[in-house]
């Protein structure tokens, strides 16, 4: 039984960040998985009610934003300075900006009302959050900031399957700077190994 | 001209906390406010269309969380090991989320739909997170962290009058907790001077 352990859905999603973040510093960790029928026993013991939560010694975290920014300093994919720290927080709550956007569509049960957000979604926010972080990406070399990798490249990358799962296409077909991003993230070699053993999963 | 310049709307809502921090801090800076019928011309040129932007040294900076925890660095109100910064950040987190619930009520331009969606958030979403952190308050002395003043105190306590003009209630008022929390903020000598003398709005 290993020190830190992630429990969340059987997915990538909220969790995927955290779990590259850990694999990418080699942090040995108890990817614990529960399935969608056990939610309803599960959430009254999560704190808010919501998953991912994060063990470490005992104690308990949740956030997923908060617990992949404390993973990304544990593997030292951080900024070395308070502003450079804040221009990763800035990028990284710009993406889930979006990605609330996204789900805000994805996860409205009227089926009309869905529809009826699918066109500004699709032809309004995304080409609007995505040109704008493309221009980010190219300014950084194919990173989100500083000029490297860091946490929110990894969190981005993360993501993207979640994202492109309720968009129904690849978000970043068009935009070749993202492309570069996630390219860049999967291809250092603890994050590539992990994605070809990682548990499969459609989201 | 001060060095720091924080443009917002000239209400409190998302910039108050940053504001505040920096008097507890003692750091002069710009209190940029524009008038509504400026934003459109003003829009455009924002990162990702938004307010506030905070501006230093010839640098700018978005997204108002990231903003107000570098400024908390600043002012040291933060946690001393990256666990306590976890505190703090998935506390302040949780109460983004709420503010985002409020907010997807309060903004709604249906009159119908926006009736539709106070029920459930007046009887169910306010009681689900007001008496979890009515218990984490509790359990750190009328504070949200650390038994101790942190930013995540003066992100709810500069927030609350903006909530509680959307709900068009206290929304702490059985919560004594809570109450603890904004008045531990407030009784800060120089919080409580810029609050004395700040400009007056609604949110």
């Amino acid at each position: 039984m290993s020190e830190i352990k992630i429990t969340y859905f059987p997915v990538k999603a909220l969790a995927e960040p955290i779990r590259m973040l850990l694999k990418y510093g080699n942090i040995n960790f108890d990817d614990n998985r529960f399935q969608q029928e056990n939610w309803p026993n599960i959430k009254p013991d999560m704190p808010f009610g919501q998953v991912p939560i994060y063990e470490e010694a005992g104690r308990i975290a949740h956030q997923s934003i908060a617990i992949t920014r404390y993973v990304a300093k544990k593997v030292k994919l951080v900024g070395d300075s308070d502003w450079e720290n804040l221009e990763i927080d800035s990028v990284v709550d710009t993406i889930n900006d979006l990605r609330q956007k996204i789900a805000y569509y994805w996860y409205e049960q009227d089926a009309a009302v869905k529809e009826s957000r699918k066109g500004p979604l699709i032809e309004e926010t995304l080409p609007f959050y995505l040109t704008r972080l493309e221009s980010i990406a190219e300014k950084n070399n194919g990173h989100f900031a500083l000029k490297k990798l860091t946490w929110a490249d990894i969190y981005f990358t993360g993501l993207l399957d979640y994202l492109n799962f309720m968009l129904g296409t690849n978000m970043i077909e068009k935009y070749p700077n993202l492309q570069a991003v996630a390219n860049n993230v999967r291809s250092v070699p603890a994050i590539k190994s992990w994605i070809e053993t990682r548990p499969q999963s459609d989201l």
